[in-house]
């Protein structure tokens, strides 16, 4: 893979979970603010190398995502990830049984600020009427 | 659900999970020692109530466990899960895969000893000669 | 004891740490808005068999929430146990004391940001002037 | 208090909590062999200047030591202060349930990890055998 | 060193690196709220023990705090030891790159988070217009 | 930068810290076993595109690296960065300094387990003698 196709890679598979890019928003734009130049190897490592990958369905990679941040209390990166779980066919009953089992791996407060930001995350997209 | 019932589950889903229950050893053992009563409740909720609901796919569970305990540094339970992920019909590539990508969320050392852990299982299990 | 009694000792139990409850606010609601089942059982679970149990004093027991929450930097769940640890006979003095202990055991910043909850639940309950 | 004071005063209370200095051994000779200087300096701070106080009774400050420990994965001084908490006054079952209140706050694998560490403690005094 | 010498020496640490002291803010002032004998004890052995010291230059201390405060998601104190290291001549770039390299031992979220710290602190430094 | 002269890169970064490849061992093995085009991957992105960077000094990141793995705990990757550091031209002095400091960022015991690990590097390196 040459250097264009990791960069197309990488923009396609940021596509498939974030959504189009927002101009000067979100974590590729806090890199890139400090350095342009290790931004792209950052974007070009993780998304392209690593997300791409299909030995998981994204799906599956995703839900391992929102559990991981969730016992980690990186709740700013957990709101992207609900997002792109949800992007990527989770519905929000699996998002919030993955929070709700991290209970059991990172203790009860951070399943109740997970489920917050799963909340929000609902609400953004509308979705939060069709709750129980 | 009765007493009975919520026992049974738990029981049966810690089997197919973790394999029979071996007398005296694991994780029950420890918590009976020092409180049969509460060594009862903990299992029940947590296994009865928590593991054995189908939100999510046993794999599914089982492969965000895995993510969860790698980047929370709990290498003994993480051997019981990686155990646990082959059990419910995960390939020791997907489990890898998970450990893998921990690293964006807890850091390179957390995927080093994370992937020692699973050699380890698939060492117990005869399987580290089918590694590429 | 049945389902009923359990039920009871849940809410007895959460009322006198954490006072009446208030509808459709705190922990209990956001797990309720996800799942009302798995709710009630993690509300029984944690309040009705852990919480309520006597080995140790309401007292003893609160102290030591707020100390590991400090260290784990559960900044909301420490207000909860702040007005917790005060209602069940703990003073200012004490909660303080515990918040201080904790730079020995998860650094100085943890218990700057722990006092900082704590002058914040003094505020809400009028009982900051009295501090020296 | 001037230098002399402060230093016996460190000396005494490490003595009522861990026993009588060993020579070479504990976290004192770590630090030392790395700068004698400012182990005594840690040492009177922590010690003679943060656990000999009283606005805690010595068993709460234990337990309170107990339960961050759990929570932060420090086995090693989890040894040391489940020791230093039976030494003061606590039960074995006392410091049990601290450790199995943690698993609310940091996760069931902390709880197992710290009630192995606690059933080492209790194996050295040779209380192990008073277990239920 | 006499109690005068030590609390000069901490006073005068603390102001090269932190800036003139000012008035009822600051983390002394969350200490002194709360107990001022002991406030003084831990900005004694904090400042005038520990980070007075010369085996590491003032600047490689505070790249190494910074290193620290990202890994541990300690973002208020992150802020302040921003601060810190440009004021004892780290440039933006070096604190930067320092938050970077972060990445590896802590997961990528915590590099992010990092950078909108220490743009936050070039904002109110007037020195965020430099940037690249 | 093309493919290979990255791969140089990366290589010549690792011997100048880590020394000389040893077959079979290391981080890079443990990732070569499950995977080893990933693993040239992540070997390119942190050691080639990262740590080769010269805005910092090698030292300086090094005492970096050296911090932030003790306050999160990764003992044996710590092992080796103790090892890098003292490679790239910091003394035992200097890397016992961040250790000491980081006391007050993870607290104290993760002072005393690095402190230990740095012992072991010393010893390996027939240098512990020196120490005061």
């Amino acid at each position: 893979m040459d250097e264009k196709e990791l960069s197309n890679l990488a923009r396609d598979t940021a596509a498939r979970l974030f959504g189009p890019p927002k101009k000067g928003e979100g974590v590729y734009a806090v890199w890139r603010d400090f350095d342009p130049e290790l931004a792209k190897h950052i974007s070009r490592f993780f998304v392209g190398r690593l997300y791409s990958r299909d030995v998981l369905s994204q799906k599956e990679r995703e839900l391992c995502a929102v559990g991981a941040l969730t016992v980690q209390k990186f709740w700013d990166e957990l709101h992207v990830h609900c997002h792109a779980a949800l992007n990527v066919g989770a519905s929000a009953q699996e998002v919030a049984e993955v929070i709700f089992q991290m209970a059991t791996y990172g203790g009860v407060p951070c399943t109740v600020e997970g489920l917050k930001t799963l909340k929000k995350v609902l609400q953004e997209r509308g979705q939060w009427q069709n709750q129980p």
